[in-house]
């Protein structure tokens, strides 16, 4: 059964060639109720702006990308990659959304242990702050082809890990089928999560990647079974929006409004 | 400690545009003394004479690649691939290695699950012939950015749960650091293939990595703790050859006795 349009949400990243104020004019001519906002985008208006255009457009925020990057070289620099944080905690409350994204960062040199550890150290740092902006921190494990640059936490098991150190009225995960389809242990991870999820993000995995970082694919043109994939994170409980949020270079160079009709074509027919 | 020169291998992906007698012919002039197969070249000359070729040159064969590959969407494609490993293990024992290693294969369609029986069922298809000639399979578990075209056999501890199933003397796994090291398990899984690594390769991983295929780095150009693996390794019982297998474009297009310093230079520093 198709996931119902009105759980749709439009990532940021899907449609990166245009401002939050395009996005949203494009989530009004398309019908779409949510968007997944990036801080970048934001900051073009500022969060009051923002957030004030978003209320006009009668569109809803599923989650602000992206808190986390803990792990640097210094105390120094941990310590404000922490404050980065706490006004990530703020934007998102700002800006009407409880779901702040943490892509948790690379390790500053070969020691993933120890740049596990900083992660851990740094959302336990964030945590007071974002309960009492009413924000709950979102750990998104990346897929393993990003341990290197963008994320030491690389599967669903390690995110569960991590936040179940912390309560879970602020801090659960988001699953994005793109960085967990492979994982041999996805189903019973994904009951795991359950009562957690604080998001769910779909694209493809085409086959072969065309390329690391924007070689993402629409749902649908990839080998992901992305309608199994929902059921398990539903039968999770998790029953809110679900995100699209595709890194394609091709995609982002077409205009906008005939990827939003494309997307909710294959969101109805695939996810 | 650095690993002794005397555990170096090459493998024939390192220097692609080769053929093997002019990598044989380079592995004597670096007293290189142990080689690593492929299939495609080892049939410019035939099985024969290449293993007359290797003898002659006083080389040693670490493992053939690559039998596996077994998903297929019918039942006459799944039986032809389990003829084609059938070949390959004669090709092992006729090039005098007793380590055929297995690239699992991707899924034929969506369904990662289907894929993985078929694999079980493609290794024990091949397993008796394999114990006949006295060859061992050596199942790789591959990167997750190639669940999609190469593998479903993704994790160390995956491919550990694949080969429990077989008998310890006929079955076991490679482990390369490539497509292992950023596994939050890897200690215990390392720890857990004890008596059953059948090889160890490594290159590095650049970050960010600058192809999905050919993007491998020369070891200490990446960020991969290796000697920390080696140790892990090592620790497990595995003392055998070490073979260096770099896919990289850059490096295949340097001249091969260059290509063969670096690596004997690098083994040296960082492995």
């Amino acid at each position: 059964m198709s996931a119902p349009l009105d759980r749709l949400s439009l990532n940021q990243a899907t449609t990166e060639r245009w401002s939050l104020r395009e996005a949203a004019g494009g989530c009004a001519r398309h019908g779409i109720g949510w968007i997944g906002l990036w801080r970048d985008k934001v900051s073009e208006l500022g969060v009051a702006a923002s957030a004030r255009l978003l209320r006009d457009a009668g569109l809803r925020v599923s989650g602000l990308c992206r808190g986390g990057w803990f792990p640097a070289a210094s105390p120094a620099e941990r310590r404000a990659r922490i404050d980065d944080n706490l006004r990530a905690v703020e934007e998102a409350a700002g800006l009407g959304t409880d779901v702040l994204v943490l892509v948790c960062g690379p390790a500053p040199d070969r020691d993933l242990a120890g740049a596990r550890a900083m992660v851990a150290d740094g959302v336990a740092a964030v945590l007071e702050h974002a309960a009492a902006c009413s924000v709950r921190l979102a750990v998104e494990p990346l897929h393993p082809m990003f341990a290197g640059d963008r994320s030491v936490i690389v599967t669903l098991a390690q995110a569960l890990d991590l936040i179940e150190r912390f309560p879970r009225e602020h801090c659960g995960v988001v699953i994005d089928a793109y960085h967990v389809w492979w994982d041999p242990d996805l189903e019973a991870q994904v009951a795991r999560a359950g009562g957690r999820i604080l998001g769910y993000h779909v694209s493809d995995w085409l086959a072969p990647p065309p390329d690391v970082l924007l070689g993402r694919g629409l749902m649908g043109d990839g080998v992901i079974e992305l309608r199994r994939l929902r059921g398990l994170v539903e039968a999770a409980g998790y029953t809110g929006p679900i995100e699209v949020e595709i890194f394609n270079q091709a995609l982002r160079d077409r205009p906008g409004d005939e990827v939003l009709a494309l997307v909710k074509e294959r969101f109805v027919a695939v996810v």
